[in-house]
Order: C-alpha cells, then sequence, then structure tokens
C-alpha cells in the first residue's frame, strides 16, 4: 500500500506533468488546464515541468508543444488528457511506453453514456503498465498548495455587460479535502467554500472511477499531513469491503463527512442515469456509514455545515448540549433541533444554576435572566454577560458541548464579544458553535469573526445545533474506538499552533 | 367584527400618535421610537400627527414635548408606552381618558417574569374603556408603507473602529406580513429578509398577547391588501378555537406559514420559560396546522424559503415535479427531497420524452442529455437548450411544478439563461423554482436575477424543493376546499400587473 501511496502523490504533486489536448484556443478545457499550470509556474506555486502536447502547435503560451508525450525528452510523472474520447487510448499507450506514473482522463464519453468497451480498452492499458488513472469523465485535482489545477473552467467569466466576475473560485488553503464523484457538484462546492472562505487543502473529482476510487483516495488522504477532514460525495460505492475497511482505520484519525444521493428509488433511478451508479438500498449505505464512523450529511447544507465545524472544532465527549442565547425564540429552535437529533439539553447541575443566581445577584447578569438550560440573558445582554455565562459552562463537567446564540440586534452588546466568548473557548478543549440571524452587514461581520477566531458560525439556529449534533456524533464514535483521546491530543496541538500563528500575525 | 378590523387600523396608520416616555437620550427605546416617528414624518412617509409625551422636556426632536397624554389638545389614535412597567397603568388611564382606539405596550416586567397582577390591570383598565392593546412586553409595529416604526434597535451602529454599519434594517415595502410572539426572532427575521431583499408589508410583534393575540391578527391581515402571504412566530396559541375558525378563513385567500417552536418536551420547556408559553402538545399543532391549511416549516431556514416561494410564485396544482438541471448530483439531491416529502418526480410522459429526443436528434439538445426526469442537459448547456426544455415542462399537463437547477459553472452557459426561463414561464400559470450552488460573485448574481424576475432562487436543490413542495402543499389544500381557481385568478393578476410595472420601469 505504501508504494500506492507514493504512485498517488503525483495526481497531486508531479515532478512534471504533460497536459495532452493543449490549445490556444480560449476557454477549451485543454486551455483553461494548461494555462493553470503555466500561470501557476510562473507565480512560483507549481514547481514541476510542464509540457504541453499538441502535434498542430510549435508552443503554446510561451511552452514548446510537443506532437506526442513520446517525444518529451524528460520523465514524466503525470498525464492530464484532454482529448475526444476515441483518441484517449492511444495516449494512453504512449503514456505506457513513456512509463509514467499517472494519468487523469478528463475526456468524456466512456461508460456514463454506455462506452464501456473504451474505458474498459484504458483501463486494461493502465494496469498492464501499472499506470494509476483518474477518471475519465472527470474534473480531476485541484491541490491549494501546489498549483496542480485541471480544473478546466475559468475563475471568472465575463457577462455581456463586460463586467468580468467569479464564477469557479478556488478556494485559499486549507484543511478540508474534497472527494467527489459528480464534478459538476464539486466545483459548486468549491464556490461555496470560497465565499464562505473556508479552505481547502485537495480537491478530486474521479468520475467514472476506471481505476482510483473513493476507498483509495481516503487511504491516500490519510497520510496526508494538510488534510484534517474529509467530505465525501457520491452516488455509490463500489469496493465495499475494501471501502469499509479504509473508512474505518480513516474515521480513527480524521473525520469523514458523506454526501450520498440517491435515498429515494427516484432518485437512485435518476442517478443510474447520471454515472450509471447501481446505488443498491440506501438502508445499506446507512449502515455502512454509521459502522465506519462516517457521519452522513441530509443534504447539502448539513454536508458544508458540518465540514466547517469539524475542520474548527474539536468532538464533544459526551451528547449533553448548553444553549447560551440572548433571544428566547431561536434559543428555543436551538433546543427543538438538539433534542431531536439526539442530543440532550437537560436542566443545569444545581452548582451551575447557584453560579448563575450569584451573578444575578451581584447585578452581573439580568435579573430576568432564565438559566436553566438555555441560558438566556435577554435583550439586555452585554458582552462581558456572554463571556460570563460561557466561563460557567465552559467549566461544568456535565456540559460536553456548547451553543451560542448571538443576536447582535440586543442594543447593549457591543461586537468584541465574539472576542471575549473566543479568549475563554481558547482556555478549554470543549467544542463551542455560534449563530447570528440576519443577512445584511452586522450579522455578516459578526458571523465573520466568529469564524475567523475559529468557532464556527451559523446563520440559523438549527444548523448551528446541526453542526454540535456532527462534533458530538464524531466524540462518541471516537470513544467506542478507543481513540478520543488520541484524536483530541493531535487536534488540540495543531489547534494551538495555529493561535500561535495568529497571535503572531495580529 | 368589522368594526374590529377598523380600530386595528390604528395600530397600522394612525391619524395621530403619542410616545409616551420619549426623550433625547441616545439610543433609548423612548428615543429611537420617537426619532423613527419624526424622522419618517419629516420625509413625508408618516402623515399622521406625533406628540412626545415626557414630563420633563419641552420638546423633542424639534416637536412640543407634552407632561400627559391628557394635555394633548387634539383627538389621539394611538399609544406606545415606553415607560417602566409600574407607571404603565396610569398612562393606560389617561389614554382612557383621552379615548385612544390603540396601545402599544413596549415596556417589559408583566407577565413574562410573574407580574401578572400588573399586566391584568392594564387588561382590565383597557377592556373597560375599549381601547385595543399590542403587548406588553413587545416590539410593537412596523408597516413599511405608512412610516409607522415602533422599533427601538436603530438602522445602524457603530463599531469600536468608528465604523457605521446596518444592524437592524427595515425591509422595503413587500407582501409578507410578519406576526411574532418573539420580538428577537421577528427582528433577526427582518434582518434576513432586508438581506435577501424580499419586501414585507407589515411587521407585527405581540409579546405576552394581553389582548391582540394572532387570530385577531390574521383577521385583519385577511383584508389587508398589501399582505398576500402571511408568516407566523409562535410559541402558544391561546384561543385555539378561534385561532381555528379564523385560520381557516385566511388560507383560504392567502397562504400561512408557521414556525412553531418548543416540539420537543426540552424545547418546550424552554418556551415556557421564555414567554410562558403553556404549549400543550406539539401533535396538536400539527393537527391544526393541517387543518387549516398553515404550512409548518420545519425550521427556521424552510420558514423564509417557503414564504419567499409563496410571494412569488402560483400554487401548483398536483403533485408531479419535473426536474430541469445541467449538474447530474444536484439534480439527484433535488429529486430525493421531492420524494422525501411526498412529490412525486415521475418518469415523464412518451409524448414528452419525445419532444426532448427530437430536440437531441436536431443537435438542439446534447446528444447525451437523459431526459427521463431530471432532464439533465449535462455541461454542454447553453441558454436555448435551458429554455427548450423549460417550454416543454411548461407544455406538459402532467407536470405541476418545476425545479431547475442552473449551476452557472458550466462553460458555454450564457447568464441571459434566467432572462429566457422567466419569459417562458411569464407564459404559464405553473410554478417555478430555481437553484445555483455558490457563494461567489457569479451565483450571487445569478440568484439575484432570478429572484428579480419573480422565480424564487435558492442556495441548495434541496432548499429549491422545500420551496416547491409547500406550493404544492398550498395548491391540494386550496383544491380540496374548492377555492384554487379563485386564488389562482387573483394571484395572477395580480402577477401580470406586477410584471406590467416592471416591464414600465425598464
Amino acid at each position: 500500500m505504501e508504494q500506492s501511496v507514493k504512485q498517488m502523490h503525483a495526481f497531486f504533486n508531479p515532478s512534471s506533468v504533460a497536459v495532452v489536448g493543449a490549445t490556444k484556443k480560449i476557454n477549451k478545457a485543454g486551455n483553461v488546464i494548461f494555462k493553470n499550470f503555466a500561470e501557476n509556474k510562473r507565480r512560483g506555486v507549481f514547481e514541476g515541468e510542464i509540457y504541453p502536447v499538441n502535434p498542430h502547435e510549435d508552443s503554446i503560451l510561451g511552452f514548446e508543444s510537443y506532437p506526442s508525450i513520446t517525444k518529451i525528452p524528460e520523465e514524466l510523472e503525470l498525464v492530464v488528457i484532454v482529448v475526444p474520447a476515441k483518441h484517449v487510448a492511444n495516449v494512453m499507450r504512449d503514456a505506457a511506453s513513456k512509463k509514467v506514473k499517472t494519468a487523469v482522463v478528463i475526456s468524456s464519453g466512456f461508460s456514463e453514456i454506455g462506452n464501456h468497451e473504451l474505458e474498459n480498452q484504458i483501463k486494461a492499458i493502465a494496469k498492464k503498465a501499472g499506470i494509476r488513472v483518474l477518471g475519465p469523465n472527470c474534473l480531476g485535482v485541484y491541490d491549494s498548495r501546489t498549483g496542480v489545477d485541471m480544473l478546466f473552467l475559468p475563475e471568472t467569466r465575463v457577462l455581456t455587460t463586460g463586467d468580468e466576475v467569479i464564477a469557479t473560485p478556488r478556494p485559499m488553503p486549507g484543511n478540508i479535502a474534497i472527494v467527489t464523484q459528480s464534478g459538476a457538484f464539486g466545483v459548486a462546492a468549491l464556490d461555496y467554500l470560497t465565499g464562505q472562505q473556508i479552505g481547502v487543502s485537495k480537491f478530486v473529482s474521479f468520475g467514472n472511477k476506471c481505476d482510483v476510487d473513493e476507498a483509495e483516495m481516503l487511504q491516500y488522504l490519510l497520510h496526508d499531513e494538510e488534510t484534517r477532514v474529509i467530505m465525501l460525495y457520491v452516488e455509490d460505492i463500489k469496493s465495499g469491503r475494501e471501502f469499509l475497511k479504509v473508512a474505518k482505520k480513516v474515521t480513527k484519525k480524521k473525520p469523514i463527512v458523506a454526501l450520498k444521493s440517491g435515498r429515494t428509488k427516484a432518485g437512485a433511478r435518476a442517478a443510474a442515469s447520471h454515472t450509471g451508479a447501481m446505488a443498491g438500498s440506501d438502508h445499506i449505505y446507512d449502515a455502512v456509514f454509521a459502522q465506519t464512523g462516517i457521519f452522513r450529511a441530509k443534504d447539502m447544507e448539513e454536508f458544508f455545515d458540518v465540514g466547517k465545524a469539524l475542520t474548527m472544532q474539536p468532538p464533544a465527549t459526551g451528547n449533553n448540549v448548553g444553549i447560551i442565547t440572548d433571544a428566547g425564540g431561536p434559543g428555543i429552535m436551538a433546543v427543538d433541533e438538539c433534542e431531536l437529533k439526539g442530543l440532550k439539553v437537560k436542566r443545569f447541575s444545581e452548582e451551575t444554576i447557584r453560579k448563575f443566581e450569584k451573578l444575578k445577584k451581584e447585578g452581573r447578569l439580568p435579573k430576568f435572566a432564565t438559566n436553566l438550560n438555555p441560558v438566556d440573558l435577554t435583550g439586555s445582554v452585554t458582552s462581558e454577560m456572554f463571556e460570563l455565562a460561557a466561563e460557567i459552562l465552559f467549566e461544568d463537567p456535565e456540559i460536553h458541548g456548547i451553543i451560542l446564540l448571538g443576536l447582535h440586534h440586543t442594543p447593549a452588546l457591543q461586537e468584541d464579544f465574539v472576542d471575549r466568548v473566543s479568549k475563554v473557548a481558547g482556555k478549554h478543549d470543549k467544542p463551542i458553535v455560534a449563530c447570528d440571524i440576519g443577512e445584511t452587514e452586522m450579522a455578516l461581520h459578526t458571523r465573520y469573526r466568529f469564524d475567523k477566531l475559529g468557532i464556527p458560525a451559523y446563520f440559523s439556529p438549527e444548523d448551528a445545533a446541526r453542526a454540535m449534533n456532527a462534533l458530538v456524533k464524531y466524540g462518541l464514535y471516537l470513544k467506542k474506538k478507543r481513540c478520543l483521546e488520541e484524536y483530541m491530543e493531535r487536534f488540540l496541538k495543531q489547534k494551538s499552533g495555529k493561535q500561535r500563528s495568529i497571535q503572531a500575525r495580529s
């Protein structure tokens, strides 16, 4: 397996790459992909050698063009193939004679439209030559650190008004790996994460999975230092047994969030005509995910929300949730969602209630604040009150995770409540998630500040509760597998390293 | 009842109003509320007379201040009360002797903290004098057209950096009425709707509901021409029988979307300590909502998403949904969510499939587009293809609603697909909702364009499916009550009037 991991490395950080089908024709896939490499090389981000392959051109974007990969004088680790389906087998034969390690077949026109023979041909050539293949019919790889970028969709597009706008953005470096069977959903995810300022380590779209599949990719990502959370979109899983084995290993070290579509009969029918997925009963997937500790998101939004939470916060060591709010209604919504997900929002311990009562007597919390769980600090809340309440719940050993609803509309609340709460959180190993409601400046600012300080913030109380639910479920899984402590230790080490670097910068 | 409706009118459009507790002290509730009226009057938005009442001032913001409302020389329709709880009864007595029609008690400190006696006092005075009361412990009224604005939370706030930012925005005029038991949730909703550029007709927060309750408010809104959709947040409903009666009447003419929190035991406990709500079993609420045709949202996001859909689109006359997509994965997600909600995503009729096949043969749709439902136009989609596919589904009598997933990332898709689809939709009476995924410029632009053209757009396939679900459920309810045709007629008349005015502007 180690050998295989090493070979897979060439997908993400090749010392040399050829783009077969590179072209000068603006906006063609072969143009966009080669330009991505050329620009990243010029900027010093991509450090390997790059070779355009096109028999009709002498040079492309300043790089000498070769009529075929066999004519490239140097060794070749990776070939990206963007020529029509019928030519792909020939290119693969060239790749075999050139002894390349890896190939990504972007081209479509294979098993997804019934051309199984053509796909089997490629598979056979690759197998014989020991080439690992991603695709066909995929978007390939984007690596935020090495500058590998095979997305053939330009980052910007020009509207009819002449305005250039961001259209398919590449997220900044981060710790989430996106592994997707649907390329279209994959780029949509990149667009979402970029807008939310969430970083990505690697993006892999494997389309028809003629060779490398999700199990192998998980195995690879297990060893990838930049990846701490894996987000997986699938319509089916082919090598079930291998997947089970690998996933169990991975989730002990890194959480996996899955979005598996085709849950209903009609959905499965649609999946079958999309990727030819033989999805099987959805219950089997539920069982597989449960067994392997993979968190199965119920929809796209939960998928993203949970990925964000798992990157930023440690798992919870139990399922008792404490809620702090300055708005009664949203507090109740959070309670409801927690309980519906199987979390507990219990009445606080006498000890904790005593602490709140003391602060109320001292006039440091509002006289009419309720404090049984949720703690409702009411519309009279100040920054200090949020800090005090957070402190009490962080210190309560019976509370395993905190949801903080800080609606900014209350008149006496200063924006530094975010910093104060974050400071308290930094002293503890307990997970916390936040929420502010609204879509105008102050709400966006508040959520942004929380996110920047490492507390994932959400736009609804239910979303915050769902994020906490994933932190609880993952914690309970790790506990059952007796690897919670080990995970925690690693997580907190990484976190403190990150905090030191935040402090150094500010 | 007619008399009562007329009297309630004074809450929203009084010919004269006194603010008792008006003050010069910056950011105090009595300052913000009086300033709202004063500014709206100066701008010609609020057309009534305004009187600050404060015995310690001669004038406030340029208006003569009165020591008590009894000293105001003119007739008074509305009194807004912002003085401490213990003084409210005296003010109410003055209001009675002044024969005012309506009073809004913003002040808190009543039954919500156990002071039932104080609340009963007010109630008794009001009842004897025939004054209708909103509150106590509420945020009162915001009317986007008459300039009545009792929100004591300033629209902007100043950050410690000195930057002024939007904090509690007031939405533009529109057709959604917000009726809420939780003031905090209410302003959060205003913030959300403003950011989404969704307009509001009226906002009513009734807090402890010592007099006017949700039933009566619904009755009033039934007759309000500006309100076409009612969004209701409640923690309990007190006058159950009256509510049932009124809601049944209202939903025949105007859809009601409800968010009822306290669904779980722990949630109900939290609600009890928030507003003293005796929520009762949640199943009873399910039954009440089902009986009255009120759409019960399962969370905050669905609440907003459904409100938007019902304002913009007609209800569906059946539950067969057709899905058009340019991205396979998201198409499957939409199918799954539809089916989970009880909608049908059936294989299209032979006639419709024939139409698609014909276009494929003519090269006007991609050769490998699948067209059984969803129609997957693939990454080769163009604007024209979306238009053609939409046309076919709008003309299919077996399809009752359309979900269009237009992910902008596909390379050949021009932004005018939104206009083309909207043009087709304009020729039919069938509901359509849209989705584009992403949080950067092009995605935001695409969703914004859809919204502006009257097609509600969502950020996830599941959200779009949930919005369609509400349009279907409401349509089926109206059908059962034999008032679908009448509703449709009215809706389409309003829509065509609106479209004419959009055309006139552009």
